[in-house]
């Protein structure tokens, strides 16, 4: 096996969050494959590249956008996470798209397993559109309640990525990542309602984020009726 | 460059924590080399093993327990985490001790960098007397905050694991995987504040663990002085 310029058996798949009309979303590529089969964006690690660079490298190319929160969130490692079957079918696709990246096999030219890194992401849904590369039918956002199938363990991927999203949310005030930048204290709380699953009571939640005194108001929002229309805030930057 | 049994660039390290004296200790290596140079417990991952029976053989091979708290806590993959000196001592090391298992060059004999999966344990101090394997010249229990010089980035590593550990002990009730089957109130407060580096006042703390009806009070201690003897406890099992 000739020397590759990526890591053999080591890849970073992304899951990519965005908050849209009360549903959370995250994109995903459908394979060019003949079944209908979809994965979270991600793509082998690069020799001369930190693992955090990579995880930026592979958000990019498909977001076009920089600088979001981004944090890994767990190794998946078991080594039957990849079947036979959907081995072949993605390392063909990738063979043909790819001749450079050889796909791990041993000398009996049999698979070798990869381990994947899990990273998820933070984003304005606003701003991003989706972006295709040649492995992709088609690349866009979906409901994490209404997934489609998901290639190898992506769909583990995905739940243990929100759990960690749960906790992360209220710990380390992760709100404002997911959310334009202003916003009124209902966007908040449906993005926490949604999130979470579950509803929380309207006069609890916005007296404990107003108590954070990390919120800035600002005018009210524009809704055309004057006098009930709700302050928008943005985060107080940290200076 | 020959196919081997196990993943050529990534490897798992263990930090296993154990708490006696009110002092958290953890298990390092002294490596047989001159300079005097200190590992956590690790080893590479097979080809056919889960990762998280890598961590569990690594962690036996160590220990000799099995059955012990173990949790994944982050991925360290910085391309330069380890020098080219300390890459030359320590694959010169491995190479003479374990001439099958190949260190990762390329076809140009330039290493390959390897990247590794933190994992923390926790163990009954009482339990386990740390056992050498053939790298060692010792293996043994040391302060965490008496830590002698580290190989690679394992000081990053074994930071990353108490910050990890302090956001768990207390999230996910971990404390009785640090302390004997039956313990008093007062240890399981001294661990607390060992672990997060301060003190908490007895009455709340100890009131507050005893709400949580979760720990079962057995007889007193014996501490020769009977009426001042505090009671022990032990968690409740889970029927």
């Amino acid at each position: 096996m000739k020397s590759t310029k990526h890591i053999a058996q080591l890849t970073l798949d992304c899951v990519i969050f965005g908050f849209h009309h009360k549903k959370l979303k995250l994109i995903l590529s459908k394979l060019k494959l003949a079944e209908e089969i979809y994965a979270l964006p991600g793509g082998f690690i690069l020799q001369e590249e930190d693992i955090e660079d990579a995880a930026k490298r592979i958000l990019f190319e498909r977001t076009s956008i920089q600088d979001v929160y981004l944090e890994e969130f767990g190794t998946f490692g078991r080594v039957n996470r990849m079947s036979d079957e959907e081995f072949q079918l993605f390392s063909g696709l990738a063979k043909e798209l790819y001749p450079d990246v050889e796909p791990p096999v041993n000398e009996e030219n049999k698979k070798m397993r990869i381990i994947s890194i899990g990273y998820y992401a933070l984003v304005d849904f606003e701003k991003v559109i989706p972006k295709k590369i040649d492995l992709d039918e088609s690349v866009g956002w979906y409901d994490i309640n209404e997934l489609p199938k998901l290639i190898f363990d992506h769909q583990e991927m995905v739940q243990k990525g929100l759990k960690v999203l749960q906790e992360n949310l209220d710990k380390k005030l992760l709100f404002n990542n997911l959310l334009p930048e202003t916003f009124t204290l209902k966007d908040i709380q449906e993005l926490y309602e949604t999130v979470y699953g579950k509803a929380f009571p309207a006069n609890n939640f916005q007296k404990k984020m107003l108590d954070l005194q990390i919120l800035e108001r600002l005018d009210k929002k524009f809704t055309g009726a004057k006098s009930k229309a709700p302050y928008l805030y943005r985060l107080k930057s940290n200076k």
